[in-house]
């Protein structure tokens, strides 16, 4: 991301779009929801250079301008899955409704050990990567092994991704040997920094239980050395919380800050058991959490307190977790259902609003990735990362509240274009990149494999 | 319903098949979950009349054989929507997020009371059912008024329904006075009980507060003289139990059940707050309950105790409510959130299975309607009421398990072809009964009235 770095308004170069959506009613993010009719939409060289609002057709400066047709739709900035494990759609399905320890233990442990190497983790975050963009997103957060193949997988599909090299203490896929998980973690990010604006690698601490005290502070350290975010689970389970107790005499939350972990650079996903204290600390360290309710309820590991931390001013982004354990990458119905579970814990129908779920899911999701300057908002001088989603099905209308509609009654397959960096990498549903054909036929050929 | 009588297998006519499905996974939940590979599925008549497992392709036996083309697809029985309010989508999203009060006094029973008319309940009512079978609804129990418009709908569309009069002791939609509610309610039934064989008429009773004991005893005795079951609401709030309380010194079970109500005719939407006395009651008279758990997310109204009463051996089926608590009419949605609901509030992950989600939408559904010797599932005999899901899309690959992919993976916009008694109604996602642009048209300039 460093060669596109937050760009002063005045100097956005007066050049003609090499792009222009327009049409639709936008909801810029830029305020709550920043509601424009009509909109038109300019963008040159990967980057929103005007955003106005006109009843009649626009006047091409450009022959070659590429017109995206919004009318009858939504444009809104690109979705930003916050945390997930993409190639993990290769086990799609596998194992479900099972007891989190056999699930875990028995059926997905073993699977990544026997199945996970390059060719299949490619593939895998591949197949995940055309699953996100045909649902919307145009950002995600990822941890996992073998990670240059989702490097090289978000790169082919022009996904723009924060993608981290899993860091556990325990023999993983590629890194058998536990003592060379830091040492492959930073090969990894100096493999990668400067590879692409639209990459970003870093590192992936599994957990509080899993990490030992010097791999979390070493983790931190060379994520904060090359100025990264480190991602981490925590407080996903109540075992964690009685393991670090044990451990510590310290619930996970406070662990965590004693080794100097807690600060804007952590990107924490579920942080379901959070006492009064812990959701304190997270508040005053800036802690971002990462809020994956459909993952949590199909797993009962608990249902967070979402709506308490959104209240105490905690950045939260909203993310799907892996495809194992939802089981998709589709951060539409990951809106709805966080909307939906926060009213039915807490027992009222005002809690965690359609528009605090859209909120997560783009300005909330960029802040926690710390890529605010960047994404989440349509405004001038942030990169041109959209979406459309396609008004004319009748599940879809009448259009009395935008924002309610694109909550509670739109998915992933409504949306219509996807442009990630100015690049159209959707358009009415077809990917302009690559054949999704061949990707699925190849997955279906490792299926076999994985469950005869 | 009455002009096609379950049939004796042995009398299925041996004419040649007027549609064929043909060349995928079929489910057809005749036993759970009844798998097929390379179904052919031959229809005659709008029946069933031969399963069979082929992988060459079928030699036609007559060339005028529509052929569906399920490569690449799951086939399975229609889902059935057990409670619905069709022609609510005209106020879909006009009110969200509020206090139960709010929303219910101030906002959704105004609007239906300013805005509800023939012309409205129809189109909404139309919208609604292309909704349906647009995300792989074939079957659909409503309640609500001036329903002879739903009917309309349901007949226009091609549709299954079980449409019921609404009966309440307030002025109403269409019945001002509600001393005349159960005389309009048995002219409602009268007029439409011969009409067709996919529209079974009957009566709605809106809730054990809003109708007097001789309102539901009566409008039990008329839905049991014409063999036709009774709908209602049981038990959405707390405030009701407190009510009926008062009233009877009985909770809502307890009270229906000395009305003479609780039998396999009732079917009984909600049902979130039951007693252990009250589940007994409701097992041991056959009642028939619809579960609605994104309305009763949504509106904070409770959880209810669906695993233990599956437990119990009590039939449930599976219901979306009305576009305004919802905000869609999505079978699929509701399976996979029922399913990670019931996991969340049990802390259970191995709680209300995939399987057990889709056979409430299939087998459970059909049963609770009174129709199990007609649908819920593929077999030789049964109407042709049949949906195929699109697998040729990244977020339903790999297939390692057809029933988690239904439910876990998939939502309504995966759905390709839909038939209801034989009847093609959508092919590759194209209606072919209606065009559903001037509806939407339409439904848009309502729109403007009710919201301006």
């Amino acid at each position: 991301m460093e060669s596109t770095d937050p760009v002063d308004m005045d100097e956005i170069p007066a050049t003609p779009p090499d792009l222009i959506i327009e049409g639709g009613v936008a909801l810029t993010m830029a305020q709550d929801p920043g509601l424009i009719e009509h909109a038109r939409i300019f963008i040159s060289g990967g980057q929103i250079t005007d955003i106005q609002s006109a009843q009649t057709p626009s006047p091409l400066s450009n022959p070659e301008t590429e017109v995206i047709d919004a009318r009858d739709s939504i444009i809104l900035p690109g979705l930003i899955n916050c945390h997930t494990h993409t190639a993990m759609t290769l086990f799609r399905g596998l194992a479900d409704d099972l007891p989190l320890k056999t699930w875990l233990f028995e059926r997905i442990f073993p699977a990544e050990r026997e199945f996970l190497d390059p060719e299949t983790v490619y593939y895998g975050a591949l197949l995940g990567c055309m699953e996100m963009i045909a649902s919307g997103t145009t950002c995600f957060a990822d941890g996992y092994f073998f990670q240059d193949e989702t490097v090289r997988a978000a790169h082919e599909t022009g996904l723009r991704g924060l993608i981290a090299q899993g860091v556990i203490d325990l023999p993983a896929p590629g890194v058998p040997d536990p003592a060379e998980n830091l040492s492959r973690g930073r090969e990894f990010i100096e493999r990668w920094l400067h590879f692409s604006p639209r990459i970003r690698p870093g590192l992936f601490c599994h957990s509080p239980i899993t990490c030992s005290e010097e791999t979390l502070i070493r983790s931190m350290e060379i994520s904060q050395g090359h100025h990264l975010p480190l991602q981490i689970h925590l407080s996903e389970t109540a075992e964690e919380i009685q393991a670090i107790l044990n451990k510590s005499g310290m619930r996970p939350a406070q662990y965590l800050d004693q080794l100097g972990l807690l600060n804007p650079g952590l990107i924490a996903a579920h942080a379901l058991h959070l006492d009064e204290k812990e959701m304190d600390l997270i508040r005053e360290r800036g802690v971002n959490l990462v809020h994956v309710p459909e993952s949590n309820m199909k797993l009962a590991s608990g249902t967070g307190p979402v709506s308490r931390m959104l209240r105490r001013g905690v950045n939260i982004g909203l993310g799907t977790d892996g495809a194992c354990s939802n089981n998709d990458l589709d951060l539409f119905c990951e809106m709805d259902t966080a909307a939906k579970l926060a009213k039915a814990v807490e027992h009222d129908p005002t809690s965690l609003s359609a528009g605090e779920a859209l909120h997560m899911a783009t300005v909330g999701g960029a802040s926690a990735l710390g890529l605010q300057d960047y994404i989440g908002t349509l405004e001038r001088g942030k990169r041109a990362d959209i979406i459309t989603v396609d008004l004319t099905q009748p599940h879809l209308c009448p259009l009395h509240n935008p924002v309610s509609t694109l909550v509670y009654a739109a998915n992933g397959g409504d949306v219509k274009d996807v442009i990630v960096d100015g690049i159209v990498l959707m358009k009415n549903r077809k990917f302009t990149m690559l054949d999704p054909d061949p990707v699925m036929a190849k997955m279906r050929e490792m299926a076999k494999r994985i469950a005869p």
